[in-house]
């Protein structure tokens, strides 16, 4: 899969929330299933705490693995331990300082919602030095855009609605132009009669024939009946290139299972785990 | 929250499904509630791919921060892509060998599923030296337990009711031994009328009187009505102490809501999100 090279991301997602086990990190899957989809590969997803020195490291160490994107969520709200904008200006040795265009975004936030301005709207409108702020369409804390090297590091807000909202209009734009027109595709299939390990052999040698195709096995359970999914992806400009690719492996594998005495169906995607 | 000093705990869960985002980390999340609820202080979540450099590094750069367990997750199957136990063996520049011990697992767990033995029963009992297999009740890939300075290492496999079973059996008992009789005790409220922003000053003043209290707010919307989830939670080893730490803490911010035209209720844990 990695002949066309794709572009790479990793994602750091912030909170003791998701720390602690109490809330489950959707951000960090929701990112990631759309970059993937993108064609772009996912390389890292780190969640650290509110801790403005544990962010501004897992930030400094995703920078010196060189990805093209880091994404972070959460920190960027107004109490004292929302210290995103903070870590990122840490992590990049620059300035953390007012920037008038995120404070006429907070301002015009807190005028939409009827809301009196306090002193939250300055720390939201604290960003590193050389940063970009990004309207929030739905709250009041701006994302913020800012580039170190040839990476872009994109913040967000935790709140899913607000995440959501902002990633298609900031981050999107960011993906089709880091993904150059290449696109993931994907088969899922399920396999009876047959053990993962009776098929490490065959994965192995058609890894070694088919580079750019990715196949991995999933052992289920479905009430003590157990099988296997088969996952069969590539990255490539186009659908029919990426169909006459997977195929072959596809058709490969199939005849292997066959042999082995087992069956292999194709999965629907609205089927799909 | 530091003032008994919790141990710390990290976790890396592996596998490429998770970062392309087809699966949630539902292993990550499982494991960080239970530790918390032990007392322990998960201080990061890192998941990596099927690649045998990713996982390595990942556990190098837990190691350096010297954490009293890492637990891991994924890749302890029979197929080529299960790399754990050698990055293991990478990241703590061990030898990979055969462990006579984890071969006796494997054999038997093949023996009861009335299978036959194949190569992929070497693979699954190659551990880095010095490590302990781990038995695993459900499928056949034993876990892993290793001890580098003060850190314990444990890995798992990445099928969850295997994990769950085998955390159950094996992590347990650590993480009895770590809490050194300490748990985590947490409230929960809802606060409506009153902004997060509002309460940005209060919360920082609590902080500081109450350094052994955790409080965080959380803006919720429900079908456009907004407010706020105020979560309480302090590491004690008693149930009295802890509650009488927390309730001056919910008692004096119950006060300031209050007096900012707000009101706080108890949210009962059943109906938590």
């Amino acid at each position: 899969m990695e002949t066309e090279m794709p572009a790479s991301v990793e994602i750091i997602n912030t909170g003791n929330e998701l720390l602690d086990g109490r809330v489950s990190n959707t951000n960090g899957q929701r990112m990631a299933r759309i970059c993937s989809a993108r064609g772009l590969t996912v390389r890292r997803i780190t969640v650290v705490g509110d801790a403005l020195e544990d962010i501004s490291a897992a930030l400094k160490e995703a920078l010196a693995r060189g990805p093209d994107l880091v994404l972070l969520t959460g920190g960027l709200g107004p109490t004292p331990d929302d210290m995103t904008a903070e870590a990122i200006a840490l992590a990049l040795g620059r300035k953390f300082v007012l920037n008038e265009e995120a404070l006429g975004m907070v301002k015009r936030a807190y005028e939409r919602k009827g809301l009196e301005l306090t002193t939250a709207v300055v720390k939201m409108a604290k960003l590193p030095e050389g940063a970009v702020p990004l309207e929030n369409p739905i709250g009041t804390a701006p994302g913020i855009l800012v580039e170190e090297g040839r990476t872009k590091i994109v913040a967000l807000p935790g709140v899913p609605e607000e995440m959501e909202a902002m990633f298609e209009r900031h981050v999107e734009p960011i993906l089709a132009e880091l993904a150059r027109g290449l696109a993931r595709y994907e088969a899922r299939f399920l396999a009876f009669g047959v053990r993962e390990a009776d098929l490490a052999g065959a994965l192995k040698e058609l890894r070694r024939a088919y580079p750019d195709v990715y196949v991995k096995t999933h052992p289920k359970a479905d009430e003590g009946r157990r099988y296997l999914e088969i996952y069969v992806a590539t990255v490539s400009p186009s659908a029919s290139e990426a169909r006459k690719r997977m195929e072959k492996v596809i058709m490969e594998l199939s005849e292997h299972i066959s042999a082995l005495g087992g069956s292999m169906t194709p999965l629907k995607p609205e089927e799909g785990a």
